[in-house]
């Protein structure tokens, strides 16, 4: 509302805003921001608030605007304002403070959005105000996911805009150094953990890599967790500079440092309805990595048939889409199809994919293969990419480092940079399962060995997981070990029994 | 989560589903289905229950699917349950009775909503398996809001799947009498209070008409706030049934009597999104009419710049569909196109409203003139489209039953049917707006009078609101009464000056 003042009265805020205590109500609605009214509040009725009304919130700083609800609880009196753990995070009142709070503007960039879903195609001026209103917090839930339905099929042009867009809305990280390289893997494999081999090889090379990952969604371990077995990984914007500055690299938290940040709110809601097409994708991956200052960047895309992309045919559309889009935005940008029919490693759970890293770094005699074979593979496409090493020479070059120890090196280094290394040390609770017969190993339902890792506990309980002893068509003995579980409660070891106890079929014998 | 029981061990359900004790927490969440539990508790963590999750509750009968949020306030313990007044009226559970709560399924029909964002064609089958599913409440609102985004533009058949569809999720009215009479205005007109008029005529000429109607979202008044004014119009299907066995007609509130409940959650997001696409439009409407079990409708679209249908252009193409989509689902359909440039009748708020309605019932000379026009020809087309009179004689058989009383005479049989007949009686609290200088009305600024209206407290005050006493091109002298404001108590009145003073330019005269 705008703030209409003239000689014939009172101004109009006077009417339609109003002066309403702040109160801490302990709820968590994720990055939803929340506020909550009491019923009997009849100047809040008069002023139009209603349930599912959209409001402005003001504390002297930066406003935000919250979807509202009415409730008849006696924890809300009249005249107070109580407000979700994310709503309070944001406007760091104090308790009891007064706030000015009115119903929401109209959201008119939305027009665009239904513009689209007509059949319309956005321009750059329309995708930048969608992206600003939503980086603002004006766009309540069903706005956002109107759009990520609008935007599932957008075009090359309208991805560029797009990533661009959301690139805008938070910081833009400059560094002094150059190349800034980094890469991306599209869809997780279960234990692909390469990002803690590859970052200390390009940083021990010489080469700036400032890597953010995420925390686990839906599996049992995400980067960010891993990381976190060995070091501390939620640091500031600062801290990472001090670190990178240093070390030349880093492996962190990306959510704390405000890079992209209408990204991770997209990214919630095509969560929500398993929905990300190639464009948001894109847009999404390109996004972060333009906000962290990168210049050349690798995409892997595995595929397999349970892998996210499922076909040769689907990669290479999101390869050609990926590389006319990073050469818009002015990235340095390869893409590399990789194997996704299995898992990578042998543990599932931060602590067991974490001692499978170390494992890979300290080259010791028995370390995962495949993880080591992929982790010298990217490191190398990324050193070639960066005009480092002649082509066909990354591979080797990455062997090199990772074999004369520097990489072990740079990877302690960096952890004691970011607060300090500790070594992997596995649940103190564990079951091993054994083959009931002998024969080879037919299939592995790694969807239910996830699932028993999260029921043991992970990643909250990040010693937790499930560690495999097989692999696909190996021959195993009767009474063999095919896989062992890990808690750090005898409880929660109990949960992923119980489970296993109903799902015989988890590792195939025949 | 299916109950997987075999030998092997404890049942899984066991480990996914708890028993927690319900309690009510009087928080007001419309029709979102809502669920809190206490960060403390530790089982619904191992049962991976977190903020935003969708639960399924059980209770013995129905059971319901909601969204779930964590709280670390005291007012809920570890252990217990927290529900939102609409999930407590869902459920009925008693305070403290334990609920069998585990997470929901993954949403199957949701697939189908995927595919058509990306272009494809919906089937009959996945529209029933999408609408069936929201009925069952298994659509969280971001989920319903990506339908409908996705949904924007569905062609003819689509249209007919959906109206089937949302026909079906609810009731469907069967009646012993032929034929089964209705109309729709698409896009209110303030004051566009035809129904009232019109629903005695047609049930005094002897046919058929059980009209529900909605209370106001956005507007001041809303035909089913207005009708209350007269009689009660929350009605249960039994006490709408026997007011149209006895009088042949009733105007009740839509709400209660499970009439396509599915279209109900739709149109709240429509709303939301302020996107109202022509097919779901249609399938709003005629799902609503199927379901009451009608079997001649007529649908007058009211065409003009502020109105919802802005050009003939768009009523034509809205005509279009509407006639082949009701063909299909077999419904005598017609569709009238109306004058939609001004506001209809005099009053602003649902006792001026209704003041309006009996002064045309009443037949007085000073009844606003282009609201009885309006009704007579409406109830004059449907008379025809039923066959009752011959083409071009309903407007006459209409006016008559009007003239010679039989309408008011009907109207009040209905209203004591419903549960009582009362006359308007306007607020207590009231000002009056003089011209400033005398020349003709240049405009009239109807959005604002609408506020003035709702801010001096209609429809909750149904008392309340804004009386005009000139038109546009209407010519006016230095002095005269413009309009009058009227409220239930001083307050609100002050509220709707307070706004009005910073506001000039509402009528302008030159």
């Amino acid at each position: 509302m705008k703030k209409n003042k003239d000689k014939g009265g009172t101004s109009l805020a006077s009417v339609t805003s109003l002066n309403l205590r702040a109160k801490k109500l302990g709820i968590d609605t994720r990055n939803h921001l929340v506020a909550f009214i009491s019923g009997e509040c009849s100047i809040c009725k008069s002023a139009g608030f209603r349930s599912e009304a959209r409001i402005h919130i003001e504390n002297g700083g930066e406003p935000i605007v919250a979807t509202l609800y009415v409730t008849s609880a006696s924890w809300l009196k009249p005249g107070e304002i109580g407000l979700s753990d994310s709503a309070w995070e944001k406007l760091k009142p104090k308790e009891g403070q007064s706030l000015v709070v009115t119903l929401a503007e109209a959201l008119d960039s939305f027009a665009s959005v239904r513009a689209k879903l007509h059949g319309k195609t956005l321009t750059e001026i329309e995708l930048n105000a969608i992206i600003q209103d939503m980086s603002q917090g004006k766009y309540s839930d069903i706005q956002m996911s109107a759009f990520v339905a609008a935007s599932a099929d957008l075009n090359e042009k309208e991805t560029t805009y797009l990533t661009k867009a959301m690139t805008a809305s938070g910081r833009v990280l400059k560094w002094s150094r150059f190349p800034i390289v980094d890469k991306h893997c599209v869809g997780g494999l279960p234990g692909n953990r390469t990002t803690m081999i590859l970052v200390p090889i390009i940083a021990a090379f010489g080469l700036t890599i400032p890597k953010t990952s995420s925390r686990a969604i839906t599996s049992p371990a995400g980067t960010a967790d891993t990381m976190e077995v060995f070091a501390p990984v939620a640091l500031t914007l600062e801290q990472m500079r001090a670190v990178v500055d240093r070390e030349g690299g880093c492996i962190i938290l990306g959510g704390a440092v405000d890079l992209s940040p209408v990204d991770d709110e997209l990214v919630q809601i095509e969560r929500a309805l398993d929905l990300d097409s190639h464009s948001q994708l894109i847009a999404s991956v390109l996004s972060k990595k333009m906000a962290a200052g990168s210049t050349h960047v690798l995409i892997d895309i595995p595929v397999g048939p349970t892998a996210k992309i499922r076909s040769k045919d689907e990669a290479d559309i999101l390869q050609t889409l990926f590389m006319s889009v990073g050469k818009e935005v002015g990235l340095a940008l390869e893409v590399v199809q990789t194997d996704g029919t299995q898992p990578i490693g042998r543990g599932i759970g931060p602590t067991l994919e974490a001692r499978d890293v170390l494992s890979v770094l300290k080259c010791e005699k028995g370390a995962p293969q495949d993880l080591r074979d992929r982790a010298l593979f990217l490191a190398g496409k990324l050193l070639e990419l960066c005009g480092e090493v002649p082509p066909e020479q990354g591979f080797v070059e990455a062997q090199r480092i990772l074999e004369d120890g520097r990489a072990l090196k740079k990877f302690q280094a960096i952890c004691r940079a970011q607060g300090g290394y500790r070594e992997p040390v596995l649940g103190a609770f564990k079951h091993e399962i054994f083959a009931p017969e002998g024969g080879f190993v037919l299939s592995i339902d790694n969807r239910r060995l996830a699932r028993i890792a999260k029921l043991a506990g992970a990643p909250d309980s990040p010693k937790a997981g499930v560690d495999l002893h097989v692999s696909l068509k190996a021959l195993v003995h009767r009474g063999e070990p095919l896989f062992t579980i890990y808690a750090e409660s005898p409880g929660e070891l109990s949960y992923a029994l119980h489970y296993l106890h109903s799902h015989h079929d988890i590792i195939l014998i025949g």
